[in-house]
């Protein structure tokens, strides 16, 4: 481990070999033998979890339940909505056949040719349809309304380029999909969605996030709006985290779901869809991590606290991983998540590398002199600060440090992401501070998607979001010189 | 929903329309549009979702870690286990292409004939291949092992005959893989595993299992031996509800799994998987369900009490709410799942079916009489026994009859399984009884592969299991005559 800590690649030196090399020595996750399909390892899987568990439980907190549909998208569902087709036939896993059968040739197996589907099946890249072609049978009346349901799965998208966590064939998400009797009652509940993960990546991410809606050239395939949080990685680069899409009355109309209101008329229903997924992972890492290895937030590490014993021969283990024990059994009552690190084959310098690189927010080492004084040694992760402090009264300390590294984690990524918000108000200025400082660059922009086009073209920066909280200001396009009356984030992004 | 239950058929009638009523009237589950695929609607899914986080915990008790493969396996994994690929292949969905075009002639979308893949890919059955072969990487030396992981998520089998939660095309499910040094320790593991489905079954699901050794004409394709616990439906039909195999070192040398080990010699790694699926979602209703709905153990049922008003006039009803509102914030107090059911437009008849319906384990109603005498009515769903008692003491009461009914619940299907296990001595009574009675039938075999199979084809009734706690006892197989000192359980089944 330690050597393996060596090889970490410096962030400095190459972020995006940083990164991999982060995620795979800290054990979150690995490239597996199917192209863009990662694996993700206990550890990765672990803070999977927890972010489901958080989330699982704000969305019951407002109102949704779950359910579970099927994995297969009938390719005809596809065509129903031009838009939607559009965005995801390009790049889907399609099944063809249900059988293998013994090679003629005696080489292993093959597709048996006479098992071939009458229509093809699509991997969900997204489940819309299949979902609305379900709810068509669900819903008669506004009584049938609203339906708030949430699944957690397994989504496929073809992704050429892939990175672990941040791009990948298959990857998990939750996707939320709700039908309204009115306009107004779906654009409220897409705002209540994106307020939720803006809070969940704030409050348990320690991830500060911008929330605005994306550029018309930026939706969502088949949606009227959609509202993203925008969240900046320490390399200057922006990250799209969660969305969520107003659908108008798209996918009502394409499947023919409508109802009868209150008034006795037939009216198409209104949806909403909005979803995370395992690219939160990508996000967590990025924003946090240095080159010691991850940093993470307490609310959402797998072990909170580890603690390490320093001796010299098996009597004095004994006696001080006694202790350690004692304490750890102190910490669980507090309700934190503690490990005792007894292992007597590896050094406890070997053990302090590897629990830095799994960025475990809390250190506790005892050793021979601290059992004298009543001290223990105590680092955080977050400041790679060590103190030797009494043992008594330790686990406040230990508990209160944890609210207290939550919020410097916080802080931190704020202050940068705020420093990394720069007003520009001209063509030079706009590519400079993309080449030179990278983050978020608030500009003019005329609300032409030809002007948009060409941005993204001439330097690879994109609308991240028009923030919910863009003050009205006249001025004139960063590109075009024609006039605007709000500044938008532009950045490069993942 | 007073219609829908006069709808719901007869067990005794037709067992089988009783059980797909049952789960489509009771809002659990549905087939949609995809060929054997089902959507498992909220109601459904919130019990599976109480048997998830119930098993989850038991998994991570016995130290099994979480982890995530991919959907994916390449169609070459499977021929390197000759047993396994055997039993699969024959009945999954192959992804061979990853892109749609526009229909050249304008319908819709078709398949990209120049985005084939080059080697198809099989959607999961079961993933130990695509395990073993990410193990390889994991797996040294034993320092390395044991590893206990555990996945939660989908597989798709190509069954031709779906019925709803009991055999469809994709279901959900969890298959643990772990690694072993020793033979005697993944044996050791594979036993422990399914003594945990017997516990989650018995103490949970309310639902009596004789655990035993499968024969090897019925074991996973790849395994050396499989474990299962086998239940009872009131049919009489024995379901296959949980299995644990012991995979010997099949899947290591399939895919060159070794490690060095003390003696720093090279092994093969010993392997066990084991797994549940929705389908105990299947057992769960079949076992205790009526004519009048659901019947839920109150450690998986969503709503564990439910109360209704009854009332005339809104005035009645604000002070009766008021006072049901009261109960049900104690009731939650004490750790229930209580739902206050104001609704105005349906009457409190439609409720009290439509709670039977959805199997809620007790149901409370205060009127205007009870209002006065300080009383309630309270009915318990396993027996439909109704009484009126006293407000006072009622939290206590309700508590204390979640156990009662728990316990009513697996009493009655125990004495009824019981009741329907028949030892048998000759091939004449063994006939008679699976015809007349059903239910498991106790009789000696001769161990031959070739009498199993005869005695199915003559009877349709299989050998469910050798019971762990099968005694000694010479005997005749009642289908050859040979020797035989063991009985072992047939039953037709699900």
């Amino acid at each position: 481990m330690a050597k393996e800590l060596k090889d970490l690649t410096k962030s400095e030196e190459n972020y995006s070999q940083w990164y991999n090399d982060l995620v795979v020595k800290a054990g979150l996750a690995e490239n597996s033998a199917v192209r863009g399909c990662m694996v993700i390892k206990p550890y990765g899987y672990a803070i999977w979890e927890k972010m489901q568990a958080i989330l699982d439980r704000m969305f019951k907190q407002t109102g949704h339940e779950n359910a579970y549909f099927p994995l297969f998208i009938p390719k005809s569902f596809f065509s129903k909505e031009a838009h939607h087709v559009e965005g995801f036939a390009k790049e889907c896993a399609v099944v063809t056949h249900y059988r293998l059968k013994n090679d003629p040739e005696g080489k292993g197996v093959v597709v048996d040719p006479d098992a071939r589907l009458e229509e093809e099946l699509i991997v969900r890249p997204t489940s819309e349809t299949i979902i609305w072609n379900t709810y068509k049978n669900w819903i008669h009346s506004y009584r049938d309304l609203p339906i708030l349901c949430n699944q957690w799965a397994n989504v496929v998208r073809w992704e050429m380029r892939t990175r672990l966590f941040l791009r990948t064939a298959e990857f998990l998400w939750q996707e939320g999909h709700t039908a309204h009797e009115t306009r107004e009652e779906a654009i409220a509940e897409a705002t209540k969605m994106i307020n939720v993960y803006k809070e969940f990546a704030e409050r348990y991410m320690a991830l500060p996030v911008i929330v605005g809606h994306k550029s018309p050239n930026e939706r969502f395939a088949g949606a009227e709006d959609t509202l993203t949080i925008e969240a900046l990685m320490q390399d200057g680069k922006a990250l799209q985290s969660g969305t969520s899409h107003f659908l108008g009355q798209n996918f009502a109309k394409a499947f023919d779901v409508q109802f009868t209101n209150k008034e006795g008329k037939l009216e198409y229903v209104w949806a909403t869809s909005w979803g995370v997924s395992t690219r939160l992972m990508g996000a967590l890492i990025m924003a946090h991590s240095d080159n010691n290895g991850l940093v993470l937030p307490p609310a959402l590490a797998p072990i909170q606290a580890v603690l390490v014993p320093i001796y010299k021969g098996e009597e004095q283990m004994k006696t001080i991983v006694a202790k350690l024990d004692a304490i750890a059994a102190e910490l669980r009552a507090r309700g934190l998540s503690v490990k005792v690190d007894a292992r007597d084959n590896v050094r406890s310098g070997f053990k302090f590398a590897e629990y830095e690189l799994k960025g475990v927010p809390v250190r506790l080492a005892l050793g021979p002199r601290d059992l004298e004084n009543g001290t223990i040694e105590l680092m955080r992760r977050d400041t790679l600060e060590k103190e030797v402090v009494p043992q008594e009264g330790l686990i406040d300390r230990v508990a209160a440090l944890m609210d207290e590294i939550q919020q410097g984690i916080f802080d931190k990524a704020r202050s940068f992401r705020d420093s990394m918000i720069t007003p520009v108000d001209t063509w030079e200025e706009f590519v400079r501070t993309l080449d030179t400082k990278g983050g978020f660059v608030a500009a003019h922009w005329d609300g032409t998607v030809e002007t948009e086009v060409a941005i993204k073209e001439a330097t690879k920066a994109t609308i991240r979001c028009i923030p919910l909280d863009a003050v009205d200001e006249e001025g004139a396009c960063i590109y075009s010189g024609k006039p605007s009356h709000q500044r938008v984030l532009f950045a490069r992004s993942y």
